[in-house]
């Protein structure tokens, strides 16, 4: 074996529940994990043996659903109201971004989700090769490769809500044909999982939606969507289908609703319609801080999954929620879904990792490769010290509080190692070969510039935040 | 000047705003703030200068209301019903607790709130006067040092939901003398500030409270009362004063709302309750991860604020939230409200700031000494790096992205230093004095003991964590 992990206690994920083996030991070959079970029955030795007391050692966690490439802008849009936070708040900083500023702020994103844990990402992004190409794949990082479509202009600041977005069916082949040529050039490689982004119903003709889907069950890939995100979605989807219909019943009546389907948000949607959902198979995504800070609510994740349904958990875009920290997320998908469900026992800590490893990996339609840890599967794996103030004390005995611990305790700096694919990433809380200084100062730099360059457009599109940052507040 | 931090961004909250200064400078002089103000208008040099690139500086967090020595029952209960909570989770654990383990759940308890940038913690207490001799002192640690007072047993575990609480006065006058020799013993000490606390309306008698209001208009002292915490308080006053009355009106009647009255919880109070409460200039502290958590309910701060009363937040206790992370509460403050009222414009990132520091100071009658950088004050003050993956960047036009990203996007392990009046706690991230790791195994050897001692107690409450257990889930 390549590298073994001893003196841990192993969350497995292997049974329905969360398999854990205390002082475990988990081996890895090349990119496999090569063994899992007791310290006490490992036959073979190691070139690189891991003390792994005091530790938890987990599947690497699965951030389901993240654009990183605005990492840059983080602080730059919370706490305005819903209707201002895109076109009046984000809007004008994030035009004054080069292409390069993205994979900056991709790389600084990804960064951080893996210092908290991450071993995979669902990055949604429009030409998203490239940030596989310059971010993921030399940092080693396995990504769900997701391309984004729409046919609509990216400034619709002139429309009036119900004015219907105009469709530009050649900007849509365009993007089809990205994500086409994702499979093409990333399709033999095991870290990349490339699948179609059609954006939202409001952003797609039915026509393009109609062959995306058809492409998705002719090549086995999987399409995420935005589902039902809001009070702009729902104006334009009446306007367009009528004003019984909603994002669920048209896309029912296009043949999108299908186990293909990844529907990331959902807050506008009905039990019923969730129930339609689950009963087709689609999975969902949440992203219960980026919702709560943005839309101030609270994604329906814990009625999804008790409808029986698969979901995964995002950390969706820095500026809002403020962060890509995996382990905060599971926390927040815990304490948001208790209070508003006024049920102390919503999305309790053990459902809570599942949500965070083997339920993200499903929601992303890699469960086969990752999320639990079993001999012959890829060797995706993290370690979190469990003796770090803040966490401790965990006891084993006659329940195990590392459980509880791990999400409701846990800042995310207590992660330790971090394999992807037999690789390791982070080691001891240090990038092996990544320089996270240097990603920072990239960072703050173009940031600077970025800010700077927009601050005419930012006070003139006049959101809550400027008067405030005048009154000395911001 | 002893010490000078140079290069930080200021926030000194000395406005009603943020205050924030640029290339600011603090300078330290005994126990007191020496100089707050531009970098480059310091005159005097000092024995220790800290270069504070790339950090902001802010007054020493308030932790409004925590019980510190339950921190040994980390994860212990929690995701389980309200009604549980307490008496079939927590207490079959805590009844196994020494006054020892509870000495080491506190230090372990401080030096995490600490860690995270704390530097007054609002300890609730019976027997509050052994912590502050065993470790607030040792550590150095403000407290403001609340005395439990009631007159209830320990054990009521054998009363059904309307059977009235009997009280014993002796145990409720034995406590009020220890509230009155901590005045003695600790009124000259300026990092201990003694306050009176009758529990809960529903624990003491109208006598007793009586006599307490009386002791604190005298002494000019403060009542700290969870006020309107829950189901089990509300059937108890209904039983007690009639169904007409509830907690705040009572309260009322027998004369102890007044502005030495700090409230805390308050999730059962009306809207106009809450009005009562700020006219008579009473105080709030809420805790919202540990009502989220346990109530599945969110405490009202952005109401009471909104309605222009004093407010500051609380971590409460470990087991059920999880941390004392002052930091992560103010977060889960501004999130939690703005999913109860589905306004993502609720406690934006100023005011949580404001709620962890100078709000929190006023909450807890110590404004005059600390909670603002200014010079003449008590130097508790704090660094944040902001340079940290999962913070960065931080800009500072044409707004201070800082001020977001210290609530929206600090894991809390980002505070560099922390110095409580004038004295350094911790150093670039490392305790001064105190051994962490000490602490930890200490805690860790005593929480194995206490769930073994008390595993034959907790199965026979028979809370639902018991067939989670033994079904492999925790």
């Amino acid at each position: 074996m390549d590298t073994l992990i001893r003196n841990t206690t192993l969350l497995t994920f292997r049974d329905d529940a969360l398999g854990i083996v205390e002082d475990g030991a988990i081996g890895i070959s090349g990119d496999e994990i090569a063994y899992v079970g007791p310290a006490s029955e490992v036959e073979e030795s190691a070139d690189t043996v891991i003390d792994g007391s005091g530790t938890a050692t987990l599947p690497g966690l699965v951030n389901a659903h993240a654009h990183t490439r605005h990492t840059l802008l983080r602080g730059g849009a919370q706490d305005v109201p819903e209707i201002e936070w895109m076109n009046r708040a984000l809007g004008p900083l994030a035009n004054h971004m080069t292409p390069e500023d993205e994979i900056a702020g991709a790389r600084l994103g990804v960064l951080e989700a893996v210092r908290g844990g991450v071993t995979t990402m669902g990055e949604y992004a429009g030409e998203v090769g490239r940030l596989v190409e310059e971010v993921y794949r030399p940092l080693g990082v396995r990504v769900a490769a997701i391309e984004t479509i729409n046919e609509v202009p990216d400034d619709r600041s002139d429309l009036g809500p119900r004015d219907r977005y105009p469709f530009d069916r050649e900007q849509g082949e365009a993007a089809l044909d990205r994500a086409e040529s994702l499979f093409e050039q990333w399709g033999d490689d095991s870290l990349v999982h490339p699948a179609y982004g059609p954006q939202a119903l409001d952003m797609v003709s039915p026509d393009l939606l109609t062959e995306i889907c058809s492409r998705a069950r002719e090549h086995g890939r999987d399409v995420h969507v935005h589902v039902a995100q809001g009070e702009r979605e729902r104006l334009q989807i009446e306007e367009r289908y009528g004003d019984d219909e909603t994002t669920v019943s048209v896309l029912d009546e296009l043949g999108a609703l299908d186990d293909f389907l990844v529907a990331v948000h959902c807050h506008g949607t009905t039990s019923e319609e969730r129930d339609r959902l689950v009963e087709v198979g689609a999975r969902m995504v949440a992203c219960p801080s980026s919702i709560g800070m943005i839309d101030g609510e609270v994604p329906p994740v814990a009625d999804f999954t008790d409808r029986g349904g698969v979901a995964g958990v995002g950390t969706d875009q820095a500026p809002g929620p403020g962060h890509h920290n995996l382990l905060r997320e599971v926390r927040t998908a815990s304490l948001l879904s208790k209070v508003e469900l006024g049920d102390p026992t919503a999305i309790p800590a053990w459902q809570a990792l599942r949500l965070a490893t083997v339920e993200g990996a499903k929601a992303l339609g890699i469960a086969d490769e990752v999320g639990t840890l079993e001999e012959g599967t890829k060797a995706d794996i993290v370690t979190v010290d469990l003796e770090s103030l803040g966490v401790a004390p965990t006891v084993s005995r006659p329940f195990h509080t590392a459980v509880p611990n791990l999400v409701h305790s846990t800042t995310g700096r207590e992660v330790r190692d971090v394999f992807v694919a037999g690789e390791p990433i982070l080691r001891d809380g240090e990038f092996v070969d990544a320089d996270p200084e240097a990603v920072v100062a990239d960072a703050k730099e173009r940031a600077t510039r970025i800010f700077a360059d927009a601050e005419d457009d930012w006070r003139a599109a006049d959101s809550e935040l400027v008067a405030r940052a005048d009154e000395g507040w911001l």
